[in-house]
């Protein structure tokens, strides 16, 4: 379907161009981050019923997850601007069948989705805290709200995940290790156990930069899996061959 | 200097033969995990004051650390026949003046040293809970001491490492990623705030399964560093150059 586009808008295609997604600089663009997480999720039940995207900014993950998934996809975006975005790759793609954007606060989600009926939550949520706040006034709205945790943080996409989710379905989430502790804390005392732990690296002999993590709801608190770490860059700055099989839509190999 | 050998012992060497281990396969032999651990430790104040190592079985981690530190090591081993093997290792490093081996329960070794005493304190204590018996029931009792929580549990080893530290001293432990939520917050508990945490993998593309963790007393709950993987294996089971670099005593690349 043809879609319009605003004048500081573009189309990325991924997915060997299978997915086409509206971008800008001015307000948002979707990061690594967003394609790793998608990589990351894992449906069970051969992809059957409903699949959130909790915060799904221009609409980058559920857009891959309608590739993993043969249910329905709801995306939840509180930006007017990023969320109409949104809606209209989802046209682009010819996935308004499958792919319901929603423009409204986390909070309210269960005026649209029954509390109890998600089978699988994904999220990218706002990574950092606002207690630093010069950080913020350099940013425009659109990037702090989608960066900082002004409108919604950790404690809220994790309980608001939770109580999406069936008993035993899974959220999984992509955020920094450097909120590792807050972040199982949380899980926890959501009734969300962690089940599998990957870290990320920008290159090798560097500290991990992302954390990918998959928890299931009332869920035994067992250990959790740390799966093979993924680095993403070469020395020379390029994307490593494991980004470009994730970028080109293949499954990575565990 | 020259020590007896019993007749099941042999002497292994390691860091381009500058270290001499008694060891047995009778009653227990120092894993990598040993040889990590000591490469994964950072002394503070160019290695000055006390350093002990709880549980040093043969003693391999505190004769490793003798090459990182300038102050004393006190390793501590509750089962006799390993103590004596530590002893008699000591002895033939010519490190007398520098190592300590005390045969005691964690429990009695406020009754050596001072509480509040120590610059580091590190430890590779028995991984494995009490809770499956018919593991144990298999092993000789030397192992079984060695690898489950028979004497002593990842709870006593923490406590008995904060209350050994300093403040701001550092713990240093190799343990199990599978029990990461456990060690978390038995550190918590015992006011050890995670600084840097390593994940070990025994070959590319698979689960880790060591886990390396630096820990501060009474230090800030701030977000731990995820340092850079290390992988142990080539998909040939050979060591990898990284383990090699690490046995033969060259500091580890970060």
């Amino acid at each position: 379907m043809k879609v319009e586009l605003l004048p500081d808008e573009r189309v990325d295609m991924l997915y060997n161009d299978d997915v086409h997604i509206i971008q800008s600089k001015n307000v948002f663009s979707f990061s690594l981050d967003a394609v790793l997480l998608a990589n990351f999720a894992q449906p069970r039940k051969g992809g059957r019923g409903l699949t959130v995207d909790l915060g799904t900014g221009n609409g980058a993950v559920a857009l891959f997850m309608a590739h993993k998934v043969t249910g329905d996809i709801v995306g939840v975006e509180i930006q007017e601007r990023l969320a109409d975005m949104a809606k209209r790759s989802v046209m682009m793609n010819d996935l308004t069948e499958k792919i319901k954007i929603i423009n409204a606060d986390m909070r309210d989600v269960f005026v649209d989705i029954r509390p109890g009926s998600a089978d699988m939550v994904v999220s990218n949520p706002p990574y950092f805290s606002v207690d630093n706040e010069q950080t913020i006034i350099h940013e425009n709205e659109h990037y702090a709200i989608a960066r900082h945790e002004i409108m919604a943080d950790l404690e809220l996409v994790t309980y608001t995940a939770k109580k999406l989710l069936k008993n035993k379905a899974h959220f999984y989430m992509v955020h920094r290790p450097d909120r590792l502790f807050e972040i199982l804390a949380t899980l926890q005392k959501n009734h969300l156990s962690p089940k599998r732990i990957q870290f990320v690296y920008p290159k090798a002999g560097e500290p991990a930069n992302v954390l990918l993590i998959d928890a299931i709801k009332d869920g035994k608190l067992t250990g959790a899996q740390i799966l093979p770490p993924i680095i993403t860059h070469n020395r020379d700055d390029t994307y490593t061959d494991a980004v470009w099989s994730i970028y080109e839509g293949r499954q990575q190999h565990e």
